[in-house]
């Protein structure tokens, strides 16, 4: 696995159970996958040379993220397919680049989505103010600006209402795109896994709460989604998966209004909307991203208990979390503590917790209490990012 | 944690949750634990200044077998006290010392339960076949001889039908003890937790199924045990961990007949009958033993399904298991499969499998299969060990 976050680390973690090797490439010895996987190499994923002389250590390369450029990727398929001369054998990557492509550009996403027929948000390119004003024209105010590649946890996403907020994004050296902006009542999110062999696997469709771009909390499955509804989203995410030749995991992350979802981003990797099927699922996503990539037959992604919630867990100001630890374990034993080895950083997110059971509104209240204790020490609903 | 073994390598895999850091003395690099665990110590559990080497690394020492020599464990215990001069500082023993000495020397084990009233088979010292012969006047043949130490899985214990087995297993130059043979009708398995503060927790009790000594399958709960006997047996186990002063887990495997149930083993570490914890449990042992003996608030040990089977997997005459992995997964996408990174030898514990679900007839049978498939390539019942 290229990257070494807590996607990479959590997955580590799953590979013990399979008996799998188990490599990643981090950017140092501290990252949080490193910290716990024997087979750690140290390497930037920016240089192919690290990335080759990683990859011939490897049977399947794949990623805790979608920032290797796409050039590194396709040198790598070169090499893969035995076309980049002697020594730069390569092992398949999955999922490939042409797939890898969709979550790295997103207007190249939106162009395919859209000649798929997959419902999105109303975009258009744009080099200029001028532009920016024709979308507004149509679509009103606010308007949203994406960066077409690089973003990712809200950043490269910008909400302007105003033409001057507008302006101040587009004064940027990055290339972005207009998007309407959606009043959506929630965010929703699709994870399905894909094998090579094309075997696939639909968990539950969650509702995610985000603050400021950032997902806080995961609720599953998704609180008055009409199932029939579910079984739709399910349906279009594996097909988007098919079409769009994904192996190992696909997250589609959607908003819900009153008329028909609308996808919103891609990401083909394990992803924080599925975090909660590590105790809440009988087989997590991350187990179920190795069997993908693996091409092994995929595991069963049926629910565990009834509902389940998660919450991210933020750092704050104090760094020393372990009293805090303790008293969340003894406040309430449901809650399952997941911490990512992470030095703690205000707004830097450090792990996740995970309360299972029958009545949501509770599940929700419990995450959330054990989360912003353990950033703050305080029971309140603490987040680093505004509401 | 002392030791390398499977135990370990799924405590280890328990401590990336909990961001703990996790260290492991392995005998060699290609230890079970050792292939998962970035603190992988190589040394000698059986000499003094590796183990000593290894405590100053560590805030807390706790064990995964019951083999390092106790004038070590002893030396230890003066060091952690600060007694063994500069240099020898030395973590806590958990479980200490007083509490190891009844998994490792048996003799004093059945002592100090017949002192504490916990229903045991008779036994007695014997150092000779006079010894024996007077066993078998009161209790009949066959006689059960047991090493006074070292012995684990089925090893150091000895049914003997007659006076000549009796006096083959006397020859060997090895202090044993006689004990009465116990016709059960099956045997069960009581595991329960317990922090240095005195917190407890305790986990269904289960029936462990052996062949030639060595667990084949665990059921959990027990079927067909009154859940009056569970909560005795439960609240016994619970009272020898406290009075015994075990921190972490002890497992107390006992003999059930048309009587009371009678003591047979005790284990102060994860234990082969708690394997079904890590998918079949809200916490597993794994965790559990980490959060005992680090002094953390336990974890709830209630069970995550209705019912669970696991069935342990034993290499066969072919040590290429990967096809048949693959077919396990694909036969039967709720089998969790457990490997534990082992070269495939004949008879040698390779992993486990755990199926959960609403009925036992039905999850035992696809464990047993699906540990069998594993193993040989056949779905028949397959077991290194006569039945």
């Amino acid at each position: 696995m290229v990257g070494a976050g807590q996607l990479a680390r959590m997955t580590c973690q799953a590979s013990i159970s399979l008996g799998i090797g188990f490599r990643v490439l981090a950017e140092t010895q501290a990252d949080s996958a490193a910290l716990v996987c024997t087979g750690t190499v140290i390497g930037d994923y920016t240089a192919l040379p690290d990335l080759l002389a990683f990859a011939r250590e490897c049977d399947v390369l794949t990623f805790d993220h979608e920032h290797v450029p796409g050039e590194h990727l396709a040198a790598l398929e070169r090499a893969a397919a035995g076309k980049a001369g002697a020594g730069q054998r390569c092992p398949a990557l999955r999922p490939g680049r042409a797939a890898l492509r969709y979550t790295q550009d997103k207007l190249a996403m939106r162009e395919r989505l859209r000649a798929l027929g997959v419902p999105c948000p109303r975009y258009a390119p744009v080099t200029d103010l001028a532009g920016v004003h024709a979308c507004a024209a149509d679509w009103g105010w606010p308007i949203v600006l994406k960066a077409v590649t690089g973003g990712y946890d809200g950043r490269g996403v910008w909400v302007c209402g105003t033409p001057d907020e507008a302006a101040a994004v587009l004064a940027h050296p990055v290339a972005v795109f207009a998007e309407e902006h959606i009043a959506f009542d929630a965010e929703l999110a699709a994870l399905v896994a894909r094998s090579p062999y094309g075997q696939a696997a639909a968990y539950p469709v969650v509702q995610t709460v985000q603050r400021g771009g950032v997902c806080n909390e995961v609720l599953a499955p998704a609180p008055g989604l009409a199932a029939s509804r579910a079984r739709e989203t399910q349906r279009m995410a594996l097909e988007l998966a098919a079409e769009l030749g994904v192996t190992g995991l696909l997250a589609v992350e959607l908003f819900a209004g009153p008329g028909e979802l609308l996808v919103n981003e891609l990401a083909m990797r394990p992803h924080n909307s599925g975090h909660w099927t590590i105790e809440g699922a009988r087989t997590s996503q991350f187990e179920q991203h190795l069997r993908a990539v693996l091409d092994l037959p995929l595991g069963d992604p049926r629910m565990a208990a009834p509902q389940v919630a998660m919450a991210n867990v933020f750092g704050a100001a104090s760094p020393d979390i372990f009293a805090r630890y303790e008293h969340v374990m003894a406040a309430d034993r449901g809650v399952k503590v997941h911490l990512y080895g992470k030095r703690v950083r205000p707004g830097r997110k450090i792990g996740h917790v995970t309360v299972l059971g029958g009545d949501m509104a509770s599940l929700r209240a419990r995450a959330r209490r054990a989360a912003s204790y353990l950033a703050t020490g305080e029971e309140g609903d603490w987040h680093p990012l505004p509401a």
